[in-house]
């Protein structure tokens, strides 16, 4: 079966500061019109941070799509044009003023394909030490630095404080791996 | 250091058929004014599925925010107020053609709470037989359904072409636990 789609008009709904919104109207395979609602997004990385004690550093910041304040891994947005190593070295920075030796690529994927383009890439930290120079957060952004055990951790999960698909997937990958600080 | 975040003004930008957009004005924790721009959308469901001879069931269909073709599990929208075992159900039926015995819940979560507030539930399809009763699939659903090993798995993220969310968290659990049909 064909599967590709053509676009044929494209209506600009919303600029924003974080994200773009477009209605794209298409042509589906069997010739019909149909119209795709499409958030654009310039993607994101997030950081696995594991201690030498073998606890996972997180911050704790209110979302506001969620109305509450969750536990996430260090993670931000891509700068326009941004390589995504270089926003993973400035976001460790201004949330948990760390500078890593190496950030070791983990994965990228896209977080909601049906709706948005925003793709996340994934490091784990290596080789972490307390930057001298703190960068400046960013306007409205207020959090709290965590290191929490793997323990610590699932306790946070059945309540539902750590509750993204990015800090899960850290999770996962710190169970998988057992990775720590040398 | 306190982050709630005091909502004192709604706008709704725009009303689709996947996702509504409001920007709220809100109060950070030091006082001043910011807007935080939110997708809302009703959820959705991931479904793992693993046949008997080990191959994981993938769907391959058009995703008009990546412009571009990708296998992912068979996965849908949960309608306003649905419980997300029938969505779980639906999806299986309109997707793949398959019934399940018993979902087994995996996980649950946010796929970007920055700007989203979707949630995807995670389920693993347990006792899949072929169904009787075929559902209507969507408007405008196309799709092509594949069974592959994990080593075409493997294959297809590097290349990639399985290259979202909730289907690398669904290899990465199948990796882990190495499930399959009994």
């Amino acid at each position: 079966m064909k599967l590709e789609e053509k676009t044929v008009r494209t209506e600009h709904i919303f600029k924003g500061k974080v994200i773009d919104l477009d209605v794209e109207t298409v042509i589906l395979p069997d010739g019909k019109k149909a119209t795709r609602e499409i958030v654009r997004h310039h993607g994101a990385v997030g950081i696995i941070c594991i201690t030498a004690d073998e606890k996972m550093i997180l911050v704790k910041q209110w979302r506001q799509p969620l109305k509450k304040a969750v536990f996430e891994i260090p993670a931000g947005k891509i700068d326009p044009g941004e390589d995504p190593l270089t926003t993973a070295a400035r976001e460790l920075n201004e949330e948990v003023r760390l500078s890593a030796q190496n950030f070791k690529y983990v994965a990228s994927f896209y977080t909601s394909p049906g709706f948005a383009d925003e793709k996340m890439f994934l490091y784990h930290a290596q080789g972490m030490t307390t930057v001298e120079k703190k960068l400046a957060r960013d306007d409205g952004e207020f959090l709290n630095i965590f290191e929490l055990s793997m323990e610590e951790v699932d306790e946070e999960l059945k309540k539902g404080m750590i509750c993204d698909s990015k800090t899960l997937m850290a999770i996962w990958y710190w169970k998988m791996n057992r990775i720590k600080e040398q």
